[in-house]
């Protein structure tokens, strides 16, 4: 197989869906994108046919060692995506075996943080750890466990949803039916909520305000960065939650680090410094002043890409 | 090494040490006791070799493939006991080294319910299972996530400590300095714990009344299973806490089963049934009505050696 030394990587996102070609050492040959949105399942795979073909001119099929796809609710055992809420295609899609049968080329998919948790240990900043925990804080919160250098899938494919672990008991509805779960709080969507629960005390003075019908994380994200004190303490608000529940996580995988991912880490020190302070004040002692808080470095538009590639070696 | 047909397994409590020669089927052939409490480190390890050698008498030393040893706070990677709150050696104690020296064997130490699991995985109700957790209710609340067939060790060997996940927030105080953690609802002591706050409702009509100043979980456990309502409630407060915390350690390495055991479990259904409930209710959809809760089969007396033992293997 050594001469095998392309694969291409797919990323489905909720809109878009992106791909690459990347060789051994992490390095995007070519790359493409398609619509996710607006597509029957048959349409989305000869739309990906479509758009991945000009990627193989000129690449012989036995350089190929084969497809990754990282994409939501994706189970690495079955190949199958299953009842993902943010795409299209409702019910279970054998999606491995839909792209071989399109592409010609062996298929493995997993979950998109399990994805990123694969590309960050191949070439981001977890290279070289065998013990670290990738959270992704985007529209929801996903997690990828990686344990003595492998991906925690558990018993069914289904392991890593630290998004549903509940933060707050008894609090805030969860688009999954139960209630105060994470992502409900920490992910892009759960800062927005926060926002909007705040705002309804019209005694808080914030430049938040204006924006009150048309809040994005971006705005708060902007906000917070030009000075904004309810933006900054949205932040620590947010922080405190996801490093107490960090805490807990700490307690069961005892990883070197963990490394954040997507739309709210843009805000850089922002949300790292509170969510590290609140992990640190919930650490066991012997847990203490040694897991490093980290933020992926690899580019957004290509990590996806990276880590779904990864896959294949 | 198929020679090496035998395994000297050795379970470090606070108040007793067990140990005992294994063979691959797991059959216990010689076993012995000695009292780990009152004797400096130095001590209990000339003790330990007094206690061990007629167990080696009339077997070569060939034959012997290693000593495992289960410990409080042991830790895999470095062979340490580091500040065992259950054990009377104060500090940072180098265990395998001190039994390698004294027995003239390689030594492996993990922790208790870490050597528990592996108990289970190689002759209890966990074989053929890679993906299970582990948990001990005894004192404390121990546990041992096994996932791919493999321990989860962590960075540093400290995986693995569910009993310290936060369970209530800014619940009871913890010997760990914390508040709310799992084992100070869920353990033996935790439950005493429960009836003892209970009863301060002089209204409450119960035989626990009479023994309410030497509480312990055997008096909980008869007066449950002689028909006792309060009784039987403290069993199902404990089961909703522990529960609704294994629903949440589900969601990171969606296990196969849930092995308890330990005093505790000995009340059979009046703890797993609340446990299993209030795990189902708390479980994100996809791990409904899959996950198994099971008690160790295994002798508890033979429990602790067989898993230290197997850690030879």
């Amino acid at each position: 197989m050594e001469h095998r030394t392309l694969a291409l990587g797919i990323d489905i996102g909720g809109t878009n869906t992106v791909f690459g070609l990347v060789n051994r050492r992490g390095e995007i040959i070519k790359k493409g994108k398609i619509r996710t949105v607006g597509h029957t399942i048959a349409d989305f795979i000869d739309s990906l046919h479509e758009g991945v073909s000009p990627l193989l001119d000129h690449v012989t099929r036995t350089e190929i060692a084969g497809v990754g796809i990282g994409a939501p609710n994706a189970n690495y055992y079955t190949g199958e995506i299953a009842n993902a809420a943010n795409l299209p295609w409702k019910g279970v899609i054998p999606l491995a075996r839909l792209v071989e049968e399109a592409l010609g080329l062996k298929a493995t998919v997993t979950n998109d943080a399990n994805a990123a948790a694969i590309g960050e240990m191949n070439y981001g900043v977890a290279r070289g750890m065998k013990d670290f925990i990738m959270i992704t804080l985007g529209t929801g919160v996903g997690s990828g466990f990686v344990s003595n250098g492998q991906v925690i899938y558990g018993h069914d494919g289904f392991a890593g949803e630290l998004g549903h672990v509940t933060a707050v008991r008894d609090g805030r509805s969860c688009g999954c039916g139960r209630k105060g779960c994470l992502e409900t709080y920490t992910s892009a969507t759960g800062i927005v909520r926060t926002a909007v629960e705040w705002l309804q005390d019209e005694s808080l003075e914030t430049s938040l305000r204006k924006h009150r019908h048309e809040l994005t994380a971006q705005i708060i994200q902007e906000s917070a960065m030009a000075g904004d004190a309810v933006a900054i303490k949205l932040y620590e608000f947010t922080g405190e939650i996801l490093g107490r529940t960090l805490a807990d996580a700490v307690a069961i995988t005892s990883p070197q680090a963990i490394v954040l991912f997507g739309g709210l880490c843009h805000a850089g020190r922002l949300i790292i410094e509170p969510t590290q302070r609140a992990m640190e004040e919930n650490l066991l002692s012997f847990y203490k002043n040694k897991i490093a808080i980290l933020t992926s470095a690899l580019p957004d538009a290509d990590a996806a890409i990276l880590g779904a590639s990864a896959l294949v070696w």
